[in-house]
């Protein structure tokens, strides 16, 4: 097979067969071909499109670069969730310890912070000592002892898929469902999962801002997980504000914490049960969505769910200690409030700057290398449709850094709208796909 | 500026600003831009397009890359013609001493045979000396002699269009009007004219198949000449079979000779024409393109334009003795003749198939380090529409390379298709653009 006859080939719109990507990401991968024509190869892909049988064999050749997880001597059904990302999407934190309360198993690997989109390994190392770089012998012994394991992409993980994003990153050719769906897949089938709950986020703080965007990417996330034998349920659920009201990666913690201790944090709860309902119902637990709903609020009016919390904290080395007493956390030497500057209705939030605002007091990354504040972040609380009066508080900020407080105050300003006329409020879940 | 969003701007189809294209450009001259990043940029580039301001902004790139030869103290226009390429396309040696005859200067940097088409510098240094690797210095010295001169790119010219070739030709973007356009330009607009007559041939032996295509490429080609403020006359000439009857090195250079001393080679003799003529026209030694084919015809009948030839082989340092005595010149080894296996009209040749045939009896290269026998090719007589009885010679093949006599007869005879009505012959000249 020669390289350049593909790139032509998906340059010129037609379908690669099955064969050829494999030869195409196995060449790149041992360096056989260079950079430069995987470039042109994620250019030609990225404007011409890759069918769902491209898609499943590019996620193929990147999930056997490397290493799946093999988890068929631990009892009972496997099941993770993946949020495409968001601002305050806290729900791992809170549905981890769950469904693996009601008996279903939970492996999940996640991801860092990156621009306005908060990460689940950021938020539990804000726990102190809390561990996210097992390897995949202490992975598997975590999830045996208490059903669920939180950490990161370890290098045996579908390598190829750091080098393709890296590459993807400096050559324009990131925002791709096709790309985005293999590069997701790749890692998540590598968990030794055997069913998937997609969370695929839209609005204004959200990768896909628009719901066609979204729609197409859920169903090609889940055309690529039947294609690899998994059961999987995906929700397409609204990202125009922030989920709950803390952003930042202690303060996300702290407010899940609440929630699994009983708090009624409307938004954030009806995700999060939604999510860990379809968990339970595809770890099978529950034969329905809905039956998994009560499963779950059961599990947290019980408190097997903030215990489960407590062990998976204990056993991936965190302190206990600020899980059961949150207020002894440390706290940020700036305290800034934000009041409304009229009376109205919030009608609209632009959330992106909500996320990029917290990043710029230092809870999120810009670059790869940026070290974060965890202890830093917003708590923000109107929602779309609340009522407000001229000088309510709005939001509190949280900071070191001081030179910072005013653009972010500024930011957040800026990006809420109060109307005169009550606004429609956007729907929660917006569509459930199975 | 950042690279990532000049490639994002065109993956999306947006028009790039010419300081956009500038900086692109002399980033990656001067590897400030890695291979991976402008090898993604001409991917979206050849599926999206470039308009005609970005083609200019990128010839002007690729041109001020290198030196743009001065040739104002030479008195008189400087016109020179451009073909895209085909199987017996002699036609630049032969016009180049007619015009320099008629008094227009000929600054002509031409190419070498690849794939199936041949290359005037390959053909002129089957003249045992002649040398094609003049310095600019003498470059000037020998058009200010005798009025023409025919050369290889040297290394100051245009130096970027030779590195972004060697990475279009292995990430698939070779064939894309406005890339092609940009390397033909900066090359031709570095040679110092006034003037240029293009020659865009289509059909079965030409680069571009379809009339369509060559249409546009046409245009682009003259876009881009008149925003420089060059004078310029394109012609689309048919390739669906070999120009004139001999096709190979020094077979072309006999051809050639044969209608400098004024043999009639009627297709051959009316594309040169009309280039030759509009040279002399767009050198304002003519008042249309029809006078200036009335001179040509002067200059042939004259002798003045095989004296000019003889002038400019001895000024670089080709031995006059072969074009004088042809019949001197070495003979192949093996001489192959190919008769018509049954009786009609020759109705279609696969005009790139004969390009082939005499590429595989050592007249050309399918690599750049390949070697030619200048010796070796093919005649190859009947014309679509010439009615042929079974027995009739086709073609004479000459070769030193035994083993590819069978290959060669059999891939001549499938490529030539005998009908028994008369067919349609294809229009030589199908339009004149300026």
């Amino acid at each position: 097979m020669n390289p350049v006859e593909i790139i032509r080939k998906k340059r010129e719109g037609k379908s690669l067969e099955i064969e050829e990507i494999d030869f195409f990401l196995h060449s790149f991968i041992e360096e056989k071909i260079p950079d430069y024509q995987v470039a042109a190869f994620l250019m030609a892909a990225f404007i011409n499109g890759l069918n769902k049988w491209e898609t499943s064999a590019l996620t193929s050749a990147m999930l056997f670069s490397g290493e799946v997880i093999d988890l068929s001597d631990i009892p009972g059904v496997k099941v993770d969730k993946h949020s495409t990302g968001g601002v305050g999407d806290k729900t791992s934190l809170i549905l981890a310890p769950i469904v693996a309360a009601a008996g279903v198993n939970v492996p999940m690997i996640s991801g860092r912070s990156l621009g306005h989109t908060g990460g689940t390994l950021d938020k539990l190392e804000s726990i102190p000592g809390f561990r996210t770089d097992l390897n995949l012998k202490k992975y598997k012994e975590v999830i045996k002892k208490c059903g669920a394991v939180l950490i990161g992409q370890t290098k045996e993980i579908a390598p190829a898929d750091k080098l393709l994003y890296a590459l993807r990153d400096v050559t324009a050719t990131v925002e791709s469902i096709p790309l985005i769906t293999a590069s997701i897949m790749s890692k998540k089938l590598a968990e030794g999962i055997d069913g998937l709950v997609l969370d695929v986020k839209t609005g204004s703080g959200a990768f896909m801002k628009k719901l066609k965007d979204a729609n197409e990417l859920a169903q090609s996330l889940i055309n690529t997980a039947i294609s690899f034998n998994k059961k999987v349920i995906a929700f397409i659920t609204d990202m125009n504000q922030p989920l709950g009201n803390y952003i930042g990666n202690w303060f996300e913690v702290y407010e899940s914490i609440k929630v699994l201790q009983g708090e009624k944090v409307d938004d954030l709860l009806e995700v999060t049960l939604n999510l860990s309902g379809a968990m339970i119902c595809l770890g099978g637990k529950a034969k329905s969505v809905k039956e998994g709903i009560e499963i779950s609020q059961d599990m947290i009016s019980s408190g097997k769910a903030f215990n489960k919390f407590l062990e998976i904290v204990k056993l991936q080395g965190g302190d206990i200690e600020f899980i059961k007493h949150p207020h002894k956390y440390p706290k940020s030497k700036i305290h800034e409030r934000i009041y409304a500057s009229n009376s109205g209705y919030l009608s609209n939030v632009d959330c992106y700057e909500i996320g990029m605002a917290s990043l710029e007091l230092g809870a999120g990354r810009m670059m790869k290398t940026d070290i974060i504040d965890l202890k830093a972040g917003i708590i923000f609380y109107p929602k779309i449709g609340t009522k407000i009066k001229k000088g309510d508080l709005i939001a509190d900020v949280f900071t070191d850094k001081k030179n910072r407080v005013d653009g972010v105050r500024e930011r957040i300003v800026s990006s809420i709208s109060i109307a005169k006329e009550k606004p429609k409020v956007p729907k929660l879940i917006k569509s459930i796909i199975s």
